[in-house]
């Protein structure tokens, strides 16, 4: 058996927390154990299964320092941090249950049998349903929200899959905490068996997502492990939908009033944003575009003061330190780039990195500057004029997040950027930082390829559809009906033979 | 210049009708039109679409008399279904722009700035927004409904993306006739030009597919040739959603209570359901389970003999013709199949055959006589318990739909062969047949793989969802916003804070 031992980031040492690897035919017996116990879990209903998301938030939040302690030591995020992620985790699993009782993703809707131009029609009952097993690939950087117990598993499970995690390498203790909060919630709601399952280990992660009997995958990682997942779906004699939030620029756009109005503020908002979480989120600034000149120089001088009294934080594990050192190493040494700024050395034996702030002018971006850096880094790029501006940003590649920096009176400046950048993000964003994905009804964690592939998001309560498909029953007696379809029902909102109703609350 | 030159079907000769092959430049350009086309599609606005959706249905209206009479000496599909056709086409374009009217297709959402539990949250709203141009292939079977101006060109138009369509190589002339009536609408309109685009030929098609400026792709035909274009989009930098609607069995089931009680009208039913149209019809019912015993005798002695007195029907083109007459020849010559009825010889020397009703035990189905055979070919599988049904029925491929026979007490039996068909399949219907598929909210068109791709239908209001992508705005000033997300719009249905709000249209 081989073991997957975590290292603890701080020291590089080990962090005495291990998982062993899923074997291959461990991997095909959970999957069928999955497959097996998807019938009887739709069956039990919205209601069980919301019940199931609240017992999940509920063990959670009752073992809240072992988890926040566990997921420290392998993952050097800091308590803070974590137990913010674990709120929202729980959070997240909750607001899943209420999607669940306000029922309106179920996409109801019924069309009586009438005379129509084509002839007379018959009855007509469209459901969104279970799409089957769900693999969850946990991410390293939110190692709960993102991860065993994150957005992808508890929108697969309310929308009424059964869901197997392929845990991060990174944090196997933390993983198998949560995946145990998670276990002890579905026997004590008395979910089937199979509807939760785990594997360690990247073999086990191929089989899974090559697995027959797995329907959906939902994964947030590199690019590079993106489409090697999408290599094994291309291979699959079924092809099957693949959910990968991959990588991102977050283009940051200071407008010239802006800059004059308040570049001092902006510049340090900028440095906090791309070095919170040692600048491993998927939604950090990588790239900000500040006008030339006197304003915009004020702006620069603020971000690289803050940078300068940064302190070397610890990256997440060992690949991502290499590669931190590989990128921000090439392109600090490109010609057309200055180091503006860095933070402090690091000591000690760990993953910890200096933070690094780059400059170049707008028109001399190469690949190399529009490619993702996860870490503490980011480009400040400035432009001599808006034509400078928008061909810099037409050239970039799409990402979850294009972010303007105005005045309130640069109405034109503001709409060409705004039409620029929704054309190529998913979230547009108003004098703010991309950093922080609410979870809500209205939330977009989407985006053109290669942010996503760009039909759905992966955060707030939108990422249920990622996991269902529509059924029509036709001329159905009540009994073979879904409840929520049959004539009486009116718990939901329903679309009635075109018109939207929705359930008197008063 | 290669030329593709349409076959009268009913005599194998030339109809006369032809157009030139695309070349690769032109495809570059027709793409490139489409693509600088959408920003001001998509700026001219939901009713503005409607309008253009309105123009196209009466364009096609007034020409119903030249369109019907080239589409019949191509496809050798007969006015009257042609009629029929041409009057869905221009229902479906119209139904389109109703939902645009009503605009619940675009999810706006709102959540207001607010405390939550993960700290204050900002202002976030979300609206679904045009994909990008699509690429839509016609398919032979529906020259019209399936084709040019068909529901795929139709949801991906309302969805407000420009149409670059691949012709039907079968059919030139009607595609070159519905697509001039298209243009004419849009240009009576004022639509942009580049907006409605085609392209003739197979080496077009995969160019079309491979352009960077196409960002979704409708396809209506063939497993072999969708799985040609999913590779073609592997080998993209950017992969792209493909909707396929390519392969289909539609298992009926009647129980032995319905073939007991109406036997022979069932089994005059299921003759005409699989002989209709040829046969040519994605829900031909390919495979239909009958008890043993003397009930399920008289069901299919009545199919028999209905199948004995059906004409030989003509098929579309030269390719389904052959390939009709390669399947249906291998089926009929395997040791476990009979040869239970034969219809008419085909007289003459165009694309005509023989309509086939083969017949095999339930317990010994192979791949062969589980593989969709365009024509009209059907093989009745007889089943001598519900375990022989029930195993045979899981053995089966995914498929549009699954029909159901039976009568008002087989409660229990009805719930356990739903279940079954429901889990694969996107439409389950009772007492009817699945050939005839209406154009409603409510419907689903699709199916788990090979199906189709399993998350959408491409037919009904829904099929719109498919060329549309999520954006959230996020602390955006008013005028930044699309209207429908504006504070005091009010004339859809919104989410605000969580909760559905729908206009009161008292």
């Amino acid at each position: 058996v081989t073991t997957i031992a975590a290292t603890d980031p701080r020291t590089g040492d080990s962090a005495a927390t291990a998982a062993e690897e899923t074997t291959a035919p461990e991997v095909a017996r959970i999957a069928q154990a999955a497959a097996d116990s998807a019938p009887q879990f739709e069956r039990a209903g919205r209601q069980f299964r919301a019940s199931l998301l609240r017992a999940i938030a509920d063990e959670l939040d009752d073992r809240r320092q072992l988890i926040v302690d566990v997921a420290d030591r392998e993952t050097a995020i800091g308590p803070t941090r974590l137990n913010g992620e674990l709120t929202r985790t729980v959070y997240q699993a909750r607001l899943f249950a209420d999607v669940l009782d306000e029922g309106s993703y179920l996409e109801a809707s019924i069309d009586h049998a009438a005379d129509t131009p084509m002839g007379p029609g018959p009855d007509l009952r469209r459901l969104l349903v279970p799409i089957g097993p769900v693999a969850v690939f946990g991410a390293s950087n939110f190692p709960l929200a993102f991860s065993v117990p994150g957005g992808d598993t508890v929108s697969a499970l309310a929308a009424g899959n059964p869901v197997v995690v392929k845990a991060h390498s990174s944090h196997p203790g933390t993983s198998l905490c949560a995946f145990d909060a998670m276990l002890t919630a579905a026997r004590r709601v008395g979910a089937p068996d199979g509807v939760l399952g785990i594997v360690f280990g990247q073999a086990a992660g191929s089989a899974l997502v090559a697995d027959p009997r797995i329907k959906a995958v939902g994964f947030t990682g590199s690019l590079g492990g993106g489409k090697a997942l999408l290599d094994i779906i291309g291979g699959r004699e079924e092809p099957i939908p693949f959910y990968g939030e991959l990588s991102s620029l977050n283009p940051v756009v200071v407008t010239p009033g802006a800059a004059a109005a308040r570049g001092a503020v902006i510049g340090k908002g900028i440095a906090e944003s791309f070095t919170v979480s040692a600048g491993q989120l998927c939604t950090k600034p990588g790239l900000v575009f500040v006008p030339a000149g006197d304003a915009g120089d004020v702006l620069v001088a603020a971000t690289a003061e803050t940078v300068g009294h940064t302190d070397a934080p610890v990256l997440l594990n060992e690949r991502i330190f290499a590669s931190f050192g590989e990128i921000s190493g090439r392109a600090a040494s490109l010609g057309e780039m200055s180091v503006l700024a860095r933070g402090s050395e690091p000591s000690g034996s760990g993953f910890a990195v200096t933070p690094l702030l780059l400059g170049a002018a707008a028109t001399e971006l190469t690949a190399l500057a529009t490619e993702e850096c996860f870490g503490p880094m980011t480009i400040i790029a400035r432009y001599r004029s808006n034509d400078e501006l928008h061909a810099a940003l037409h050239a970039l590649p799409s990402a979850l997040t294009g972010t303007i920096h105005a005045e309130e009176d640069e109405v034109q400046c503001v709409s060409e950027l705004t039409a620029i950048l929704r054309a190529k993000a998913g979230r547009v964003l108003y004098n703010g930082y991309p950093t922080g994905v609410l979870v809500s009804w209205a939330q977009t964690h989407g985006g053109p390829w290669p942010a996503t592939n760009t039909l759905h998001s992966s955060v707030g309560t939108t990422a249920i559809r990622r996991f269902l498909r529509p059924v029509t029953w036709q001329n159905a007696p009540e009994f073979a009906l879904p409840e929520e379809l049959r004539e009486a029902y009116d718990a939901i909102p329903r679309r009635i033979d075109g018109t939207l109703t929705v359930p008197d609350t008063a």
